[in-house]
């Protein structure tokens, strides 16, 4: 499955609109670098790998559209990765296509690599997994990399069932219990809240979670949330696996604490698909992102391998 | 201020609607046991103190309704504890009444005890507290248990400001920002997912909540999701307080995997004040309650004084 397409006739790509997921699927059009900073910027098309490819061909459709692109989200390192990659190419469109290639196969790869670590976690007869927001196909184009090795496992015959986070406040969870639903795989949506009281009752053989930026010491940054998982993860014995393209590691910052941390609107918090859930005189606080200490992490599964957070230095 | 009141012309009490809140304060008059059952049962009327109150008063008005009454939600031990006392009284209006102001007196303590554990842990000019859930007057009738310290430092003339969390599935976190801004009390509500890295990042000096149930060890169950925030605050050396009147604890349980954990309706996390948050068709877990272990709660403020947990048992 892809959330993001080249379009038939020219120098145009389509994507899914995730803004109006799960209640309706859309297509839209984008044509023009402008047209892909606003997708990017309102989420209509989000997921670190993704918003990198989105970026790539963007600037593939307006060579001087560089800044304008690196500006849209600070914290996921794909976006300027995608862009350096794609600046620096004479074909700037095979670049962009080659990076979405690239991160579609990295995804396939982590799959593979990822799914005997879940099945080695498994205490029962079902493979009980936990995840945060989403880092399914939605979010990376293809296969996806937390859902990867899921839905690798599940191929496999492996029987699976994932507690899926809801992911306040811009509710990503909603996007994997979809996916999920379409791939077959059995899951129950739970509040944020709720993934401790499921790890210290026994309920979850093993935690796994995408990424947005890791650090050179191993310290992942991830939607906000992920790293009260690890600390429930830890407390309970349970491993924390991340798993993330090459693309989403920046060994330029030394350590998790360096990483910039995007703080989005308060209405995001205020409402949700025209609700209102707070007055709009409430006082927000919405930072987007938080870091998990390479300490709480098991291992980072990557396209070229499973490596330990202190090794990522390497 | 007050949650509940005798109604000014015989056997009934009044209870702000707090399904209704923040968007509107309306009082409901309750005059039989059953219509207390429901206004429990749904939320109308919530937090452990508050809960434990209105049985007793709708025991009073029908003495049959015992086990009705104690159905009604399972966790908070206050429930019990207050139907027996009323049980065991003859003029059992009476004893409903004197339990009202018994854990409006016990909170009027629990914040003068509170206080300067608070202040203590003030690191710069501002007392930056974290909440989870709602713990204040609407939970209790009268000035709240993890709030009562927070408006007594207030009234003290200490500068505060609360991170407040939204508390999904039933947003209890906005009834704690109407409460504050009523109060006067700088505050910011977060989604639940913010507070480690609020934690991580130094933003926080104390955290403090409230109980539904106390076991003999010290473990604390308490809203889901209070303890992510306890490990987050162990995990960064932030004192983490529990803030309860006596009638939360059961000493006849040994510990708190033992605490019934009332599971609620998937449709709670499906939609919010007629919003729908996700398809009717997606399987949800929803458990209302979590267990904190002893090992991560620095001190159980009590109207008899500050507890270790490990002292609960004496």
């Amino acid at each position: 499955m892809k959330a993001l397409r080249e379009a038939a006739n020219g120098r145009a790509i389509e994507v899914i609109d995730q803004t109006k997921l799960p209640f309706a699927l859309e297509w839209l059009t984008l044509s023009t670098a402008s047209e892909v900073a606003h997708a990017i910027k309102s989420m209509i098309v989000r997921g670190a790998p993704l918003i990198g490819v989105a970026a790539g061909y963007g600037l593939a459709m307006e060579a001087g559209a560089y800044e304008l692109l690196k500006e849209t989200r600070p914290t996921a390192v794909n976006l300027k990765w995608a862009l350096d990659k794609v600046r620096a190419a004479t074909d700037k469109w095979a670049a962009a296509r080659a990076i979405a290639a690239g991160e579609s196969e990295a995804c396939r790869r982590i799959g593979e690599l990822g799914r005997p670590l879940l099945e080695k976690a498994k205490r029962g007869e079902t493979l009980r997994v936990l995840t945060h927001c989403n880092a399914g196909w939605l979010a990376t184009g293809d296969w996806g990399t937390a859902l990867a090795p899921i839905y690798a496992a599940k191929a496999a015959g492996t029987k699976v069932h994932v507690w899926v986070d809801e992911t306040r406040p811009r509710n990503q969870g909603a996007l994997t219990a979809w996916e999920l639903a379409d791939g077959g795989v059995p899951h129950r949506l739970i509040v944020d809240n709720a993934g401790g009281l499921l790890m210290l009752r026994g309920e979850v053989d093993v935690c796994i979670v995408g990424a947005d930026r890791i650090a050179r010491n191993g310290d992942v940054c991830n939607k906000v949330g992920t790293y009260l998982k690890a600390l429930a993860a830890h407390d309970n014995g349970i491993p924390f696996y991340v798993a993330a393209p090459e693309s989403t590691i920046d060994r330029s910052l030394a350590s998790g604490s360096l990483i910039p941390i995007e703080e989005r609107s308060g209405d995001e918090v205020r409402g949700w698909h025209g609700a209102r859930l707070l007055p709009e005189t409430t006082p927000v606080g919405n930072p987007a992102f938080d870091v998990t200490p390479a300490k709480l992490v098991t291992g980072i599964i990557t396209e070229h391998g499973v490596l330990a957070p202190a090794e990522i230095a390497r």
